[in-house]
């Protein structure tokens, strides 16, 4: 006897199969527009396109909305993941000409209006690459191969992961110098993504590491910033810098100036002017490269691996697809590094082809992108953050509460918001932060690719 | 140039470390009891023995204790994992004759008193075994590359992941048969545990498939309960097993009585009296096995791979060896198969060898452990639950309430009470659960292994 179900016309959807497509999508009469990527461009270009009349199909590799801004807090066990990534279909709930599908792309075929993905080819009217950036290593296998980025949830977690198990690994070991080199953490790049770890993880030590681990003192655990030029945070203002500059000693982080890695080997990392430093821990923030599927000609691919388009975000040498976000370089004479690779031109960028994207199809003529600079925002740790707004260039505890009620603000969803608010509040009062648990073992590719 | 630390006496611990360990242990001047596994029976011993004059360590393979009966909520994403996880650290802050290490015991050497763990020798001069079960796949290995056990918090994970890929992928499929065996669901065993997972699974799909998959009624999604016997929670009374049986059919479960799983490719089950039902997703809680290192004499295992104890817990044929919770066996004539291998065993004998140790320990006579049976209670979903207490049986409402209060009580940690509370009463009043994000992709051993 054979349990199936019962099939009837209500759940067989193969009439809804496109013959063209391999994956299953609704009918629709309207022009297919597919994003591929639900970050801050791709979800804002969504939320712009919605009950419209065009079929919107988005896909990710994850069927969830990262916010990058807050990873380094998933790192030092500030956070949950859950509470700062967000699931695309309770995003998309209810927009019915608005379909999600987990899939990957691999090629684009433009002749064709073709993609091709994990899961068969699919195809499309209008294609919008939203895929944004990648950890950028300049072709350092040894720094690659040992060390984290922070450009995906999962790296938040394997840096968590690594460092209690680095900590654990040091109340084991009876041998000085592996200690030194369990409790170390070198920081590669002082923009906002190495100064927010770098605060983060002087605080852990500061008010974690005495309660946690009674064993070692916590003069144990030492943290190098290492920054290639000579001032952190250089695209905000001197003050910033400096005030930066000031948080961080205040807490104790080393930081080297004027200085890089030249190699690593998971337990020492060497700079270029020859100096070593005993760390088993490396986070790496110093560079980011584009990432999208291949088929797009090499001419059209800029600095950064980021894609030349016009002012509208059309991609140079294709009339129906586009870029937005991280990976794409409107390259004019007030913009000859395109606009900055930050959330706000992502945003901006997917509200504006939202808003011209029907126009554009039909050929008429729309205004170019314009980037609003809206101000920028770093923190260090608790009541320690920079604000330059405009003129208004400020630091200190205003600072920090405005960085506070700005990010908790653009979190997606109100579960998240208020997950993140009460988690921030219990720490203000008592600097506790989230169960410190290791749920995967951490290791990094090195060991991985010896073991095969 | 080399940066090192400075070592002062402060941060040199080498001192501490006996000569005869590998792993860096305080010095102490008492006797060393040595705690293999931090579940409900090691946690409660050490609750017990702190601030006596013993040196307790605990090792465990993980750093956070875990609170198996929630286990099915977070598999269906009511709960985060880090809700129901509890470092051992934070639980044993300021027991000053406590110590953890992350370490994994490979064999007890008890001539020796030594134990080999993943990190070298350790010396004990007293051992307590609380290393609990895993599940039991009765030699099935078909089931048991295809299948997930629920016996890990990454169990659970790893059943979220598989479920919401499947969800996803029957989103992207056009074959009506692989689409019916991804939203297919059996769960194999009838205890606590197959019960609560269904009811839970069936709740998934009346309350969160409408909204987060517009794509296919709900219908589509079946749930499927396999139980050897013909009775559901048959260590329960009579009125429990019939009402959760009227529960589950009435949330749509299919339950298959008197019927067993005899091979599973991971698409077919094919049961012994020769159904098959298409389903990708097999949720195996139909057995457990004691696991402990090795080291101990066969004859001294009983069946389930358990421990023979006297009734003082201690393991046959050994002076300073101990067993506690699920691997302990006290075989007597009123407990011939040993004492129900349940939470409340495990606390009760954790609890019982703490007090009795150090009489133990001088040759001093104790009292034979009593369990005392305070009764059972199991949920099916929102206020459908069943209660045994003594003579009084009930279902319904006011059981499911006790249940709830019951299990958020016995949480380990504050915050995670308030965090399950939370989740609990959003859940209460609007169905909504946490947030449904694959963070790891799961693939099943059979995959893993083949692709080697």
């Amino acid at each position: 006897m054979d349990i199936k179900n019962n099939r009837t016309s209500e759940n067989t959807m193969e009439a809804a199969c496109k013959v063209t497509d391999d994956i299953c999508l609704p009918d629709s009469k309207f022009p297919r527009v597919v994003i591929i990527g639900g970050g801050f461009a791709g979800l804002a270009l969504v939320e712009k396109l919605k009950h419209k009349e065009l079929q919107v199909v988005l896909f990710d590799k994850n069927n969830f909305h990262q916010f990058q801004p807050l990873f380094y807090q998933v790192a030092t066990s500030a956070l949950e993941p859950d509470s700062i990534v967000f699931p695309f279909r309770k995003q998309i709930s209810g927009y019915k000409n608005v379909a999600f599908r987990l899939v990957e792309v691999e090629e684009i075929q433009p002749s064709l209006n073709t993609l091709i993905t994990s899961k068969g080819k699919v195809h499309y009217d209008y294609l919008v690459l939203a895929t944004g950036t990648t950890t950028n290593f300049f072709g350092m296998d040894s720094v690659e191969e040992n060390s984290l980025g922070m450009k995906d949830i999962r790296d938040s977690l394997n840096i968590r992961h690594m460092m209690l198990q680095n900590l654990e690994q040091a109340a084991i070991t009876c041998d000085d110098d592996e200690r030194d080199a369990l409790t170390n953490f070198v920081i590669v790049g002082g923009g906002p993504a190495g100064v927010e770890m770098a605060g983060a993880l002087a605080e852990f030590c500061k008010y974690i590491l005495p309660k946690d681990y009674p064993e070692y003192p916590s003069s144990i655990m030492k943290i190098y910033l290492i920054e290639a030029i000579d001032e952190l945070l250089s695209t905000m203002s001197d003050k910033a810098s400096s005030k930066t500059l000031k948080y961080l000693k205040d807490l104790n982080v080393k930081v080297l100036f004027n200085e890089s890695v030249s190699d690593y080997d998971g337990s020492q990392v060497t700079t270029k002017s020859g100096k070593t430093i005993l760390a088993k821990n490396l986070i790496w923030t110093a560079g980011v490269k584009g990432q999208f599927p291949k088929g797009i000609d090499e001419k059209h691919v800029v600095k950064g691996n980021r894609l030349k388009t016009d002012s509208n975000l059309k991609v140079e040498g294709h009339e129906n697809i586009f870029a937005i976000g991280d990976i794409a370089a409107i390259i004019t004479e007030q913009t000859p590094k395109g606009h900055p690779q930050v959330a706000q031109t992502a945003i901006q960028q997917g509200k504006y082809l939202g808003s011209s994207l029907l126009k554009i199809m039909e050929g008429e003529a729309v205004k170019p992108f314009e980037y609003k600079d809206k101000g920028s925002l770093a923190t260090v740790g608790k009541r320690k953050a920079v604000a330059d707004l405009g003129k208004f260039k400020f630091a200190g505890y205003f600072a920090w509460l405005l960085w506070s009620i700005v990010h908790l603000l653009s979190i997606s969803g109100f579960r998240n918001r208020l997950m993140v608010g009460f988690n921030w509040a219990v720490s203000y009062f008592s600097y506790e932060k989230s169960n410190r648990v290791i749920i995967r073992n951490f290791k990094p590719k090195s060991v991985i690719h010896t073991k095969k």
